[in-house]
Parts: C-alpha cells; sequence; structure tokens
C-alpha cells in the first residue's frame, strides 16, 4: 500500500489553504454537517486533553475548583449586564422551542457564561468567609460566526472559562494578573510558543470588563493571534447582579470579580507558529505521540520483537506509538511528518545486530544514531531539545518580524510589506487608534506590560504619547 | 461559629425530600435560573471527575480514542433513522435563530449523537483498513424533560457516548457486552455499587437499537435505576446513513455498530445506594476528599504543625484535606459526615504524646485509636474496607429485596409491600409486559445473562416462559 499523494499547499504562496490542508491531513478535525462546527478529530482532541491537563492541574494547585453551568442562559438574564449583552447578543443562537412546544422565555446557547456565574454566586455568597470562589469550568460555546476557521472561529468551540469573586478590588486584579501569567507559561513552556503580554485598549476589552489583559502570539504568516485573555470586572457586575457580601465590620459590600479563558483556538497557534511545508511540527509535551518507533525490514527475524521491547520500554517515560502496520516505512515516515511527531524513531536487522538504533528529528530532520542501551535518557533529553529549539525558533521570527513605526504612513508600510508586530505610540485617544484601524486595517493587540518609549508622539496625532502599543493584523 | 442545624428530611419517612436535601446541603448541585438544569458544583463535580477517569482510562486502554461532535443536529440529518427519531424528536430544544436572523433549517441541540457520528463515518469509513472505529465523546446533551431532579433526570445532564464502527456482526455484538463488563466493573470495584446486568425488552430498548444491554442498580427506597446501557445496532443505523466500506475482496459492505454511554445519573445513584441518615456516604475510590483531618485543640502548641505534617505525609497516598478553619470541631464533624467523608482523622495534644491519632469511619461509625507511625498503611487498609463494606452491604440489601412472583397480583403485592426487584418469567409477548406496566405500574428491567428458572410460565398469560425478566419500578 503506497501512501497516497498528499500535497499541501506551499505555506509561502497560500498560507490559508495551508492551513486548511494540514488540518485535515494531519487528521486534527474535519468539516461536519453542522455549518461553522468542526469534528475534532481524535488526533486534535489528543492536543486539546493535554492542554487541558496543563492548565488544570495548575489551577487546581491554585485552589481553583471545576463546575459546570447550564448551557442555556434565559434571555432575560443576559441582559443584566447593559455592556455585556450589547457585545453578545448579536452573535448568539437562539432555542425558542422545546419539543413541539414555543418556549415563554427564549434562551441562548452560552456564548460564555458571566451571566449564570453571577446569578449562583449572588445567592451563594452571604458573607466574607465565603470568598474568595475561584470557579472555573470546561465546556464548549457557541457564537454565531459568519465566517469560521477550523480552531480559530468556529461557531462553537472547546474552552474552560474562569469566573471568581473576591473581596477586595486588588484581590481581582491580582487574579487576572497571576492567571495571564499561568497562561503565558503553559504558552512558553507547554506550547514553546512566545507571545507578548499586556493590557487590552477600551476599544478591544471584553464587553462588561473593566480591564481585560490579553498574551498574543505571532504567527508564521506575520499575522498576530489573540491566545487568550483575563478580564478584571471590578464591581461592575457585581453591582448589576447585586452580589454582595457582609464584611466583618457587618458592612454589606459588592464583590470584585475576575473571567478568564483559553481555548481550542490554541491548536490553530500552534499549527501556524510551529508549521512547516511538510505539515505540522508538534510542541513534544502536547504531542499525543511524542516518538513514533518504525520498524525497517519488519519481516526479518528479531525486529518486531525487538521493536516492540523499546516501545514498552519507552512507554514508561513518554507517549510512544509502534507503527507494526503492513505499509511501507516511506508511507509511515511521510505520515509522521505531515502529524508533527516529534521523534521518529528506526530500528532495523542493522541496528539491533549493532545494538542501536537511528532517531529523526521532526523540527531540524537531524537524524542520529545511538544506543539502545541509553535510548530512555536520550529520548528525553532530546525532546527537551526539541522544545527549547522550537521556542527559540519562534522567538527569533517574532522578534525579526517586529518593527516600530513612528509615523501612520510607515505603520501601514511596514504591515503591508513585512508583516508582523508594529510597535508605535498613542496618545490615549480612541480616535487615534480607529483611525489606524481603518487607514492601516490594524488593530491594537496590547499596551504591553514591558512598556518602552518609541518616540514621545502619538503616531498618528503627534500630540503627547502615553502608551506604547503593538499592533498587528489579527485573525 | 456554631454550625447551622441542618436537619435533612428521614429517609425512611420522605426518601424525596431526603434525597434533594442531601444533594443541596452535601454541597453537591444548586437549582439554577435555567429551570430543568442544575449547576453543579465543586463537590459534585469533583465524584464526575473521578468516575470520568476511571472510565477514560479503562477506555484508553482498550484502544478507545476520544472525539468531539458538534451539539448541534441539522434537523434533516436528526431525521434519516426513522425509530431514532420518532424516539428522541418530541424532546429537543430547538434552535431556530442565530443572533438576529431566522435560520433556513432548525438544529436541535444533541440529545445523543448517534446521527453525527454516522454521518461523519460515512464519509471516513471507506475500506477495512479503516475498522474499527473506537471513538468517545464526553459532554454534555439536552432533553426537554417536564419533570426533572438533581442528577436523576434533567434536561442538561454530562456524559460520555461512545460510537463504535466494526467490520462483523459479531464484533459490534462483542464491543456492546464489552463496554458493559466496563461499566459493570466501575459500579462494583469503584462505586461499590452492585447490579444485575442483561437484556432490554423490544419495548424498552433504545430507538434505533437492535438490542440493548444495561446494568440496573437498586436504590435505599427499592426502586430501580438504570445505571447505564450499551446499545448494538447492527446494520440499522449504517443503512439508513449509507456507511460501507471495501472488504477484503472488493466488495462493499455496511458496517456494524454500537453505542453506549455512562453519565451524571451515577451521581444520583451513589447517593441513594450508600446514602443515610446523617448524609452522604461516598465509596472511597470516587470520594473527592478521602480522608479529613481535624485538629482538636488546635490553639495548643504543636497542634496545627503536626496536622500539616500528617496531611502532606498522607497526600502522597490518599486525597486528604486539613480543615484548619476556625469553626468548633463539633461543627466540623457535622460537616464531613454530611458530604460522606470516608474517613475522619482527628489529632489533639494528647494523641501527640502519645504519638497516635483516631479515626473515624462514615460507613460504620467506629473509631480507632491508631498510631502515627504506621498512618499511611492503615489508612490505605481502612478505605479498601470501607470500599469493600459499602460493596456488601448494598448487596445484601439488594438481596434481601428481591423477590420472585409467579402471578400478576402476587407481583403487584410484592411492590406494594417490599419495593425491589421481582423475577418472574414471561413469555416473550409485548402485551403481557403492557399489562404489568399497566397493571402493577413495575417496568421490565431486565432479562438478566443469569438466567434461572422461577417458573414455567408466563406470569400474566401462563403459556410457556421464554425468559425470566426483573420487574421493578423505577427512577
Amino acid at each position: 500500500m503506497e501512501k497516497r499523494v498528499e500535497n499541501i499547499a506551499d505555506m509561502n504562496v497560500d498560507f490559508a489553504q495551508w492551513y486548511t490542508d494540514v488540518v485535515r491531513k494531519a487528521e486534527m478535525a474535519e468539516y461536519s454537517e453542522t455549518g461553522g462546527c468542526i469534528i475534532y478529530k481524535p488526533y486534535g482532541y489528543a492536543i486539546w486533553e493535554l492542554i487541558q491537563k496543563s492548565l488544570d492541574d495548575r489551577l487546581k494547585k491554585t485552589g481553583h475548583e471545576n463546575v459546570y453551568m447550564p448551557m442555556l442562559i434565559p434571555e432575560s438574564l443576559l441582559q443584566k449586564e447593559a455592556d455585556h449583552v450589547e457585545g453578545f447578543a448579536p452573535e448568539v443562537a437562539w432555542v425558542t422551542h422545546g419539543g413541539s412546544e414555543k418556549l415563554q422565555e427564549r434562551f441562548c446557547i452560552r456564548p460564555t457564561s458571566e451571566t449564570l456565574f453571577c446569578s449562583h454566586y449572588a445567592n451563594a455568597i452571604q458573607s466574607y468567609r465565603d470568598l474568595p470562589k475561584l470557579y472555573n469550568q470546561w465546556c464548549s460555546v457557541m457564537r454565531w460566526e459568519k465566517t469560521t476557521r477550523p480552531f480559530l472561529r468556529g461557531r462553537e468551540f472547546l474552552w474552560q472559562e474562569g469566573h471568581t469573586a473576591h473581596a477586595t478590588a486588588e484581590e481581582s486584579r491580582s487574579e487576572a494578573l497571576d492567571i495571564l501569567d499561568t497562561y503565558v507559561d503553559i504558552s512558553e513552556n507547554v506550547l514553546a510558543m512566545p507571545c507578548i503580554k499586556g493590557q487590552k485598549t477600551e476599544r478591544e476589552k471584553f464587553a462588561g470588563a473593566l480591564d481585560t489583559f490579553t498574551f498574543e502570539s505571532l504567527m508564521h504568516d506575520g499575522k498576530a493571534l489573540q491566545s487568550g485573555t483575563t478580564h478584571d470586572f471590578g464591581n461592575k457586575f457585581a453591582k448589576a447582579f447585586g452580589i454582595q457580601y457582609l464584611d466583618k465590620n457587618n458592612k454589606q459590600q459588592h464583590v470584585h470579580q475576575s473571567s478568564w479563558g483559553i481555548s481550542t483556538r490554541l491548536i490553530g497557534a500552534i499549527i501556524m507558529v510551529h508549521g512547516d511545508n511538510n505539515g505540522l511540527v508538534l510542541p513534544p509535551y502536547v504531542a499525543p505521540i511524542q516518538v513514533v518507533i518504525v520498524p525497517v525490514a519488519s519481516h526479518k527475524e528479531g525486529v518486531v520483537e525487538k521493536a516492540t521491547e523499546l516501545c514498552e520500554k519507552l512507554s514508561k517515560s513518554v507517549r510512544v506509538k509502534l507503527d507494526n502496520s503492513d505499509k511501507k516505512p516511506g508511507w509511515k515516515f511521510a505520515e509522521y511528518e505531515m502529524k508533527g511527531v516529534p521523534i521518529r524513531l528506526e530500528i532495523g536487522p542493522k541496528d539491533i545486530e549493532q545494538n542501536q538504533c537511528v532517531i529523526a528529528r521532526r523540527d531540524t530532520g537531524e537524524k542520529i544514531t545511538i544506543p539502545l542501551d541509553n535510548v530512555e535518557n536520550i529520548i528525553t533529553e532530546t525532546l527537551e531539545a526539541i522544545h527549547k529549539n522550537m521556542y527559540a525558533k519562534a522567538k527569533s521570527r517574532q522578534d525579526k518580524n517586529t518593527h516600530t513605526a513612528t509615523t501612520l504612513p510607515q505603520l501601514k508600510e511596514i504591515l503591508d510589506s513585512t508583516p508582523g508586530f508594529v510597535k508605535a505610540m498613542w496618545c490615549g485617544d480612541d480616535s487615534c487608534e480607529l483611525r489606524i484601524k481603518e487607514e492601516a486595517t490594524a488593530t491594537s493587540r496590547c499596551m504591553p506590560f514591558e512598556q518602552e518609549k518609541v518616540s514621545d508622539k502619538c503616531v498618528v496625532c503627534e500630540k503627547p504619547a502615553s502608551h506604547m502599543v503593538v499592533w498587528g493584523r489579527a485573525y
């Protein structure tokens, strides 16, 4: 059985087509009969499970608890916080009938669950002793998008949403900032994805938030991706929903809240940050298969036995798969390259004679011969090295594609010729941000926490600047 | 701070109220503003996570893969298999609008996902090499029930649904039977819940199935609970959806399929099988807190330190919580009793002096003093002993409440006076089953795999019997 020729588009020629090809040919997702919603296939879903585990472990260690709220929100509940309903009502799916009966009140499928958590907190929180509440939920949400792309923008996507309630304004703010750090930790140390972290402008912040924080990543084509956000609500929702507690001095106080989320969008980011013209390149710590063993000349005596023995040995420390099928080694090589498996391990009769095997790295293509006696250590070290190299490569590309601009024409010119992040100063006026949006078709990605002074003046109006902002064209 | 008096109803007087009281006072779930849908609170959700893990590990070991399908099903897709749509259409929630636009075709929120999996399989399966497909999905489903009870029957509940496709009729059948064994393994060895396993009658089988298999558990009040089911579809759905593969002889064949699911209903079963008049009693292997440490006279020097040290030590082998709050020990004792924590560990100044502590078992109330040096082993052994005792108690109650009947009046009389399972012979005619349903308000729970001959004749029509059936009144 020959491997079917599975050409994928050249990423430098047609990045969008390359992306779709990788998603489908690496068997991560497939289109469904439900328009705008994808099927998360085993390989794509397994990556999500690994991302979930890395975050869930961190959240549990820091005292967060998982809960599950209804997927339907009564229309009247969605409407309680004015900015929030304005932000979400235009893009929700409405349930109007249960069985054959028309409902008295419509329900929307959650686009996000602030309203449900707030309504619960209004009942559950009475005293300062009930605080903080550190709840998280793993679920899917629904937003009726017009144009969709697998993992990046879909009508339904998988995510987690954290919703916390605290006694003070300082606490809800530091929760939003701490969780952002947790996200960045995962981005860098699990997904090998560098990013810029900062605060969103008023225009770009979440509907109903006091402040929104974000981490932004740069894709291979120079476009930005908002990888995840955390929000400090202050007491805005608490006032709208009447969430109060009796403090130690017996006075009623409104709680302060945060919310935060990352989603399966991160899978899209992994593809677009690390992928190449041979397909997916997976960061080792979220690779469902970290090592694939391909026996060579497996009809020869002892090869399958040795490969099986090796697989069992390695399975104690890494996620390993032995591909023992009757496909040809060349077919298998191409298949696991497309699927971005970090290490391919080849073993044949000659290797066995010499007590060695060959490992090939997906990130560099490098092939080395290693002694079987030390295979476990070398594999573990190589996975670490792959992670580091992938991060370094992505970081150097991000740095190379981060420019500075001091005038609006320059900002536009950079984005037209060498897409990437553009640092430019801003006076803080929405009208200037809007002009950049309209004239350079770029959005403010964030006001980085690490500020630097690119110039003194706003890139648009030339008035004194208050912030350095990173701009970009985004997914 | 005194513990509030939290009376719960007497289970022998008002079992339904007792159940609701336990659900709410053990903080497992709460009502929501979305009618018929509950909020899974941290303690309830944590039990679900432990059930999930026990099944997910078993499924992965046997080659099953997790996927995620859209939550919405186009109306036309739901209608493809006649029996299936007839079974589910009356109780689905319909999405008719996206944002402000009326949709051209309605979508229902999945009540179960056979149709989505079948539609995917019709595209994804081409050759015998693509088989078997062993997919599973963790998600929530929606059924527009009129009357609901937390965990037992709700409009939205959490579950897993496995959907598999096989080359032969034998394979889909053995998959359905193997998974039933896996479920029973979890019921008995994780949840300490005995059950009867068998096959559903035609009347009680799943809409669209060839055969349905079930495991049925007996609740404290003598009512039966269908704890989970597996279905053999044969090639019924494959024919309706056109799922075919090219076999080794180059001939087109329809696949054979199975589906199977367990849900958060199992949490309801745990409550109703093991609970008592002091609240919840949790089987150790799904208890979010297996051991709670309550320091006594914690203001005395060294008590908190010793309790903390003990907690750290135990955390290596069990799920342990130290309650170091300023509530009184008596309040804490009642609290963790209500929450069904298997072992309470008390430690005070005198214990420390004598290098010992006291452990109290939730299942028996027994208190014993044990040496601190051997605390880890004793705790592990005690958790095992609690599991075994809980299983044995439930099994003996099930046996005691399983009766036999040879006439319909006798069957009814037993169910009226001593509710439980009733074994009775059946001729196989639906009309006889219907008479039992109408006259004894009982349903056939299953035709147990372990058949025994209670008599020769059908309990209704007195014609020769073909099966022994277990009957009961069910949730």
